[in-house]
């Protein structure tokens, strides 16, 4: 990170006006340049983008692909002459920097239509070039597409309608982008297959919170194949890691990005561990004068301030316009660190998470308090009250919150939402109790979601709940705990663990001396009841844990580590092959 | 307030476990009871409740009228028997509490049913009786009902049964039960005209938000009369304060509540000047060994810390459980201020709110800045983005926020309740800008709605946004200014502003000099592309004021202006006769 205060060489001629060159248009680089000038009426402001569009809708374009979004036009929010007239910008499309000699604070900027060249003085240059999608390899004939700007919308678009409905397309990678391309795919009417190199979808989630979701895409003819890559690209087929072969008419590869630093290295701006151009809290670069923003720069992990590329296009427009604040002067306080809130739909399904997931917790090696809940959307007496999946990652050591996730279909931005506030400004966890939310019955409950985890949390945090993850049930059944189901016999059907013994609530205080002595593990269906028996156990003297999330987490652990098995299977063949 | 630390008496017999009596059931009452269960699983917990109902969905029982919730048995969520067992309480429904001895720690309990009377000693008693509905005056053979209770809705039900289809029904009052009560008499297919004394329904958001919902109603039949009251309630109809009769074969009577304090003050309890019981943080009377929480105790308001009921079932619910934990001595930390969030559902749109309404911050003799807003509760590229109305009040002179409001048909409860944490957290309102808030299209806005409004409140702190309300345009022209009108051609369709200039933000650079020195209001639709015409033109030397909330908030406010003079004219009617 580089703290030094960037010098400001005076421009050439004292007459000019100081010059802003922002390199790449959209986010980021639109931001700061309509901000900009609305804080400087006279500066000169030149906006350099490679394609031919700065402003648009760069996560509507896979719903063009599946015809959500009819109007391809709908995409183009405005176009470049429209914004120039509009701020006084100069705004050059098709055009590209090439070169930047930061001594003498110029650009060498190229019109890629032309070729031509020429040298622009900057008082100020923004690096805003984003990132490029990951590519497998691939032959010349390999029909591989990606999807990050209009003009890939428009090859894709073509390649979609050149397929019969029904032909098979693979997409490579289930992070959001992978997740809305397939979901699009299939939308079009292509038998679509999803090609994970990871053994869970969505891996900002945890597995138990993503495992359901592969069997959604499942049950809508999504397949995904997961703990797999893709070796090799034909042009009829691919190859994967375990020497399967695939038909595919398409490939679509969502992998990830990488950030565009090559121009920034050329000019002796740092890039971070990361791959990311490594700026400090004002967005500066270690060169004076130069600052970067957006998907290419490093931002600042709000838990442990490491730094990383978090490409999220809210960031890139805070911080766009954050960069023009503090170009004009107008702001010199520090950039926010990044949550890193996200939400995506899974055709239909909603999962969004904010922070850290618990792998990462773990892997940080933190002590943790991990609390799963499943409550309804809104009061469940209210019609339409939709089931949400709830999970909350808690550092043992301070209470503090270092992550949320949430599925389900109704109401999980929300939730989501309210916890990455309630991070940002630095609540506990068990603060969350206190949280006022709107409730009416169709809207949410007396006691929000948000709120009863506050109460768990804060439960554990007094000791009040002693608790067990679903991965930790079968070490302590060997341990010679004894599984207890406190569940109501109507809600038994729903399935049952494996060596569980039934005694619904009700008759514990009867039938406890039956199992004295013995460690006990009870589970209900999600937790809440359970966690009654467990008080009562444990104040009749019993060594009881509660099994966190009940019946319905450790189901769908269950289904992550079934999951997780064939995958690692697969990875054993292919290593192997 | 009362912070001295309640002496508890020990029990008269040693062997005995303490008791507590909880006076009152459903939310706040059984909240203590159940808590204070799994805290303590061998006190005595004897709960006393005069209707036959323990635990029951109160918010849910206007739609029952009108048959969303078509099944009543759903409103009953736990008998009295199954929760006495369930958590070894001692559920006795109809049965009162008709005296207290607080000297001796002793309650007098009689059995409705019976009539006998009983002697119950208690160690702590929780005053948790409620609030009842107020009612107007009425005779004998008036069609008057109300609806708080269970035995409200049968006697309701019974009636409406009786009513012909069309039948002319009012319902006095339009806060957020007089709604729900009209909303649902409507789907009964009953002639429903809402009677409100204020010259604005749901007069806890300020009138320009819900000018548009009074309109809303009347589109699907429900007629609101404002600035009235009921004077007389005969057996077929009423008399208004202006004179007019009403037929009426109904009359529903959602005036607000009263809280029960007659039993507290029988007991030497202490009402606060607002006429509910006057608690601490911690829930503790004057009275040693007496609590008081729900609808019958004072709540600390967030904002300034003065004391007044709040009716909300999220802190009865809330306040149950931490009086309990006082008395099991978890918890010795005051209970937070309430910031009164809440929701309803207006036959489709939903308004919701947080903290103060600008009405009460003037009173309360804030300066204020007062920002609107309409954006869309998601990407307007993507399909079903529905229009939000947004207002924040914030305090001048801290940047704090003092209270929000949202209108709209979509991300409503979301947007609240994000405001509502960030108040919560003492967040400023500058700081909503910085909020990570999940983005994609069809959940919200790279830069939410919540985010810009903190865009716009840092602006404004910065000097950056001189702003006009819409009530001070008028005053503004009248001193010569000039209106100038800013949008887009194809957004004058809309309606104009009598008096306004039309000159598109693009035109203004070349035109400004035929306005110079002239003071100018610039307007958009919304507020947002008038505030960069503001900008340039400050920038070019102009004196200029953006009109906050652009066209839709002013024909907002011109509406509640026109709703609020003819309900004032109908007051000096009712005044003069």
């Amino acid at each position: 990170m580089n703290t030094q205060t960037p010098r400001i060489t005076p421009a050439a001629d004292p007459a000019r006006q100081p010059r802003t060159v922002i390199v790449g248009g959209v986010a980021g680089g639109m931001s700061a340049a309509t901000r900009l000038r609305r804080l400087d009426a006279a500066r000169e402001i030149v906006v350099i983008e490679r394609s031919g569009a700065v402003s648009y809708a760069n996560c509507g374009l896979p719903y063009h692909v599946g015809g959500v979004i009819p109007d391809r036009g709908a995409l183009e929010l405005q176009t470049p002459s429209r914004l120039g007239a509009r701020f006084g910008l100069d705004v050059r499309v098709n055009t590209e920097v090439v070169g930047i000699d930061p001594g003498a604070r110029t650009a060498t900027v190229r019109d890629l239509r032309t070729g031509e060249t020429e040298e622009l003085a900057y008082d100020e240059l923004i690096l805003s070039p984003g990132a490029s999608p990951r590519r497998p390899a691939a032959g010349p004939d390999a029909p591989l597409a990606t999807l990050r700007t209009l003009d890939d919308l428009d090859e894709l678009m073509q390649r979609v309608g050149e397929l019969a409905p029904g032909a098979p397309v693979v997409v490579i990678g289930a992070g959001h982008l992978g997740i809305e391309i397939a979901e699009n795919l299939h939308r079009r009417g292509l038998r679509t297959t999803i090609v994970q190199r990871e053994d869970r979808i969505l891996p900002i989630l945890d597995a138990e919170m993503t495992a359901p979701l592969v069997d959604h895409l499942a049950d809508l003819g999504i397949e995904v194949r997961l703990g797999m890559t893709v070796d090799e690209i034909h042009a009829h087929g691919v190859r994967l890691s375990d020497g399967e072969r695939l038909p595919a008419e398409l490939v679509l590869a969502s992998m990830g990005v990488i950030p565009e630093t090559e121009l920034a290295r050329t000019a002796g701006v740092a890039v971070g561990a990361s791959g990311a151009i490594a700026v400090d809290g004002l967005h500066r670069t270690n060169v004076p004068g130069i600052y970067a923003i957006g998907d290419a720069a490093e931002k600042t992990d709000a838990v442990d301030g490491t730094s990383r590329p978090v490409a999220l296009a809210g960031l890139a427009n805070r911080h766009g316009r954050h960069v023009a604040d503090v170009i004009a002067g107008a702001d010199a306080t520090p950039a926010r660190p990044a949550l890193g809130t996200s939400i995506v739909d899974v055709a239909g399904i909603t999962a969004a998470s904010v922070g850290w997931n618990e792998e990462t917790a773990r892997a940080k090696g933190r002590a943790l308090r991990v609390l799963h809940s499943h409550p309804l959307s809104h009061a469940g007496y209210y019609p339409g009250a939709q089931p949400i999946s709830l999970k909350l990652i808690v550092d043992a050591a301070d209470d503090r919150i270092l992550g949320a996730q949430a599925v389900g279909t109704d109401g999980v931005a929300r939730r989501i939402d309210v916890i990455s506030v309630a991070m940002s400004a630095g609540l506990t966890a068990s603060a969350l109790a206190d949280l006022e939310l709107a409730y009416a019955p169709q809207y949410g409950s007396a006691k929000d979601p948000v709120n009863q985890l506050g109460y768990v949390a804060r439960n554990r945090a007094a000791g009040h709940d002693a608790t067990i993850q679903w991965h930790e049930l079968d070490d302590a059944i060997d341990d010679g705990a004894l599984l207890l189901d406190v569940r109501a016999e109507g809600q038994l059907a729903e399935g049952r663990i494996p060596g569980a013994t039934w005694i619904p609530v009700e008759e514990l205080r009867d039938r406890h001396h039956d199992f004295a002595g013995r460690p006990v593990v009870v589970h209900c269906r999600v937790g809440q009841g359970a966690h009654t028996a467990a008080r009562l156990l444990a104040e009749l003297g019993h060594d009881v844990r509660n099994l966190d999330g009940g019946y319905l987490t450790w189901r769908d652990g269950m289904r992550a580590k079934e999951l997780a098995a064939v995958a690692s299977e697969r990875i054993e063949d292919s290593d192997a092959a």
